[in-house]
């Protein structure tokens, strides 16, 4: 039985509490630790029968009984949590992104490999059972070589402008796990982005220095192309497709609902909604990266996705960010 | 080149005149004859090119140039045109049903194999693609034995009273066609039937001696079950739906509609309605069962629903009148 | 938090103990009983942390700290722990069927009364998020009046022959979820049964006197319609699907599959098969009704599925026995 | 009745042809022009009745008889038959692509506003009651203000290289129909292209100059984002669909197929493939486009395709060749 510290008690910090609790098996959470401990947060973390609460993430790092840390903290103390937890020698899962300046990655990097200790990046979408039945088709080369990746993805309101300032900018905020998803898809690199943006839906967003819609496209090294289209607000929920288009064929899904109920009436036909946001769409996935990452540490094996998986996609969004500045296809060997 | 007159200049001759002209090969319309012919009606026979008119459709039966006429007169006629029909030795293509009156169907099915003329009855949903698509999968094997051969039918909106009063009731009027196809798709004979009704929609329906909604099981010779929904009034249009179910698998058809747009906004997930009814859903199966019966004709083949099929779903459709009335299962042979 | 017992270690107390220890709120697994314990049982009872194990279940209803008991043992002892522990003044969870004698079940109801404690059964398949979609639009006036009420409810395999004898009967063993699910979707009662039955599967459950294959159809007190088809195995799987239609549309389920994933290759469009069974199916609303059973006890509100809930669909089951042996429609009111 | 000429008798001139001859109203064939008329062109003009053959489109074009010519001959005959038929005062109704050529197109242009005719372009999948469909949503403003334009173009099987060597290249021989399918829904023109492109089906396309896959992305001049992506060789068929998000939705559709039908067994939940090229696909959008145009003729209003709707699409294929060569985004001033 692995113990677990988690950093953070915020939203994704609560998520994971749960769903190792619930529904990861050879794991418990031993301790957890927020800077802003309060009584609502106290309070579902008694529910959930944790016994530790701290609100120094250092006695987490201290605990000889703990083995590995969540980082959920805000995303600015991600890599330096990430170095101190690997010289403390915890297994780290570390939300995404890492960070959003290189260098910072960089030493993260280093230190992992330093202290080789399993480092994990939460780009849970890879676990979510639509997005690995399509890479499950194209391993088994359903599709046969894959030519065209197409992620649609586009979130159901728009942030606020406080948020969106701080962001780092849709490319690294939102757009990075659509990046993951092309690597993820089309097993390549990618070697160039061109990315075309606009403010369509809140003009705050422009004047905050950012956009709200978007279209990525994407070379990758293996010859393939990949295509990204973005919304800040789709006025009808979570919209999260995927689809790979080979030579044998394509393989594409549709987003989840509440229930497959279709009412019928003088109006129309009328199916449900997709589910509204990330916390309803991807619960299973949440549980299932911590399943991966706790059967990595016990069987000592790879962790799916590993510390080059969390820079990855940083250095595409911002090479998508200098070709929206630039207006021109940019390198990632531009980048970095 | 085939020349036909038709008898009946009302909605359906208009249907069989506009396809035959423009989709039928091998065969034109020579003669239409309507004893209610109007300015209207002229109007559209002259714009489809058709050269000869009479109100006397004794005209077309001693019209030697003619090789077969469709009669699309009025159901009380249908038997007795029929009749002088095949004595004119003209090939007949006849309108559902035959007779509601089983002595003179007998009669028909008499004269027509004393004139050794091709004779087949328009039950036009054999020839829809879709209905055609589950016949093609039930005849390749592709699900096996039948087990359930299950039909939803509902009209979009029930007929008048005036219509229901001499409609020969639900039964005749409207689930003859579901008879069919499920005589059509099991491949099967009716043993047995048992009918459950109700007036749901509209209580003049029930105080005209009629039903409007029904459950009706249908126990076939081969063993394999049928059942039959219908309703006069489904508010979301015109709903044909089937399917059979057996020892390897299922095939099903859904409704067609005008386009497959889906529009997604915050109210939900909206496709398109069915098409409206039978002249928009069955206008393609409407120029399919011309073509095929022309086709007989030309090389004289079998018709594809020839006089029997004519006779049985009015057996059946009398025995679930029966069922209906006497509350409990009633045989085939128990009506003929 | 309510001290919660389970009666039987077998496939569905361990879908409970599960789901209770994991996705219930207010309550916990205290004990859990088993003739047949064994280690394989107790590793999974002691994996979920569950700390008193017997084998036999009166050391529960003797135990003062337990609230309430899952009954989740063999069918025919049922009844009778069902008055053990009424008597014991336990709050009881029952699987379905209570029994299959209607004695028995009715002196459950009258101990239930008498012990004035709080009993449920076990229709899990109306905390089911698809079949409780169909119930909310039929409830928020959505598609009007009810008039047909449509069950389909295939097994992906027919159950071996040992237990087909002791099944009580496939409409006892099968159907009586779909009798319980009209009886919910349409909010009335069932007047008479017609019951079509055949043996299309395997012959030997023919042999053992039972029928694999049926078509039901209900009239229903409210004077809608009811039909339910069933086969013991669906080539493709899990079949449960359901459609309410009125006097204003239509509102109807499709299956539930593993992803929303869809393969488009030469060989045609090939979407996932439903879920495989009802551990699979079903796995949401074993919580969901534990859930429910649990908050009308800490808040002392009526259970959503009480004892007559559990009656009832035996006297429909019962009557469809008694239609299908003598050939003609039964009314509930023969039976009780 | 418009009497109609028409130049070329291949295929889409046959299409035209029959379409004319059985569903459009209003206007008949007079006269048939090709240079290559054999015995085959001969019988199938003879079987629709059409009396005039001649080898020389001259002879339509002196016929005083001839209202208006549709011009099927081969694409580098149209923009100068366009201009003698412009001078000999036909209204035109021309095949796509008017030409390759800017100044030759421009010549068109200016000789069809001297004659003062009706000049109609024939980008027929405006008429597909599809993409007519997702017009119609845009338009009536259920989406709102539209955002982002996607259209997914992939044809069933890649042209041999004979024709891809005179194609004019995939962006002016192909993806020309999704240019204007985007100027189409969006109502708007387009500022600025981005392509990338690949050779993926087969190499020897690549050998002649030319590629196979592309994604292009498109500024358009009302703010909004276009995104096409494009394969000549789709292995389950014609793959057509298309997008338009907007301020309050989408509005997407789907691929046509020969029937609903679909099959369940153990290998999985099967539906038709795609119909299968654009002959069987988009037959009805051929016979409505010219209905169109004789409407207009008839009733002097404008044409819904017009000779700039031919121009333009021409300019963002040269615009999209130009960025694929030089890797960087065109604006379309930079060609016109």
């Amino acid at each position: 039985m692995l113990k677990l510290g988690i950093i953070g008690a915020g939203r994704i910090g609560q998520v994971h509490a749960t769903s190792i609790t619930n529904n990861v098996k050879n794991a418990s959470v031993h301790m957890i630790a927020d800077p802003f401990m309060n009584e609502d947060k106290i309070k579902w973390i008694n529910e959930l029968g944790i016994e530790n609460i701290t609100t120094d993430y250092k006695e987490i790092l201290e605990n000889k009984d703990i083995d590995a840390v969540l980082i959920c903290s805000s995303t600015d103390t991600h890599s330096s949590i990430s170095i101190e937890a690997a010289r403390a020698n915890k297994h780290i899962f570390c939300e995404k992104p890492i960070d959003h300046d290189l260098a910072k990655i960089q030493m993260v990097l280093e230190e992992v490999e330093k202290a080789g200790i399993k480092y994990q990046v939460g780009f849970n979408r890879r676990f979510d059972n639509n997005f690995k039945a399509i890479k499950d088709a194209v391993t088994e080369g359903k599709i046969g070589t894959p030519h065209i990746i197409k992620v649609t993805s586009r979130d159901p309101e728009a942030p606020g402008i406080d948020y969106v300032k701080v962001s780092g900018g849709m490319f690294l905020d939102m757009t990075i796990h659509d990046f993951d998803m092309v690597r993820y898809l089309s097993e390549s690199e990618v070697e160039e982005v061109y990315a075309l943006g606009g403010v369509l839906v809140n003009p705050e967003i422009g004047e905050a220095g950012d956009i709200d819609t978007a279209i990525i496209t994407l070379k990758l090294k293996n010859g393939a192309l990949g295509v990204i289209d973005n919304s800040r607000e789709a006025a009808y929920g979570y919209d999260q497709r995927a689809e790979v288009f080979g030579s044998l064929g394509s393989v594409a899904i549709s987003n989840d609902s509440g229930s497959k109920a279709v009412i019928s009436t003088k109006d129309g036909i009328v199916s449900e909604k997709p589910l509204y946001f990330f916390l309803e769409r991807y619960m299973q996935s949440f549980g299932e990266e911590v399943n991966q990452f706790v059967e990595a540490i016990v069987n000592d094996k790879n962790v799916p996705v590993n510390a080059n998986d969390g820079l990855q996609p940083v250095l595409i969004g911002l090479a998508a960010k200098k070709s929206l500045e630039e207006k021109r296809p940019v390198k990632i060997s531009e980048i970095f």
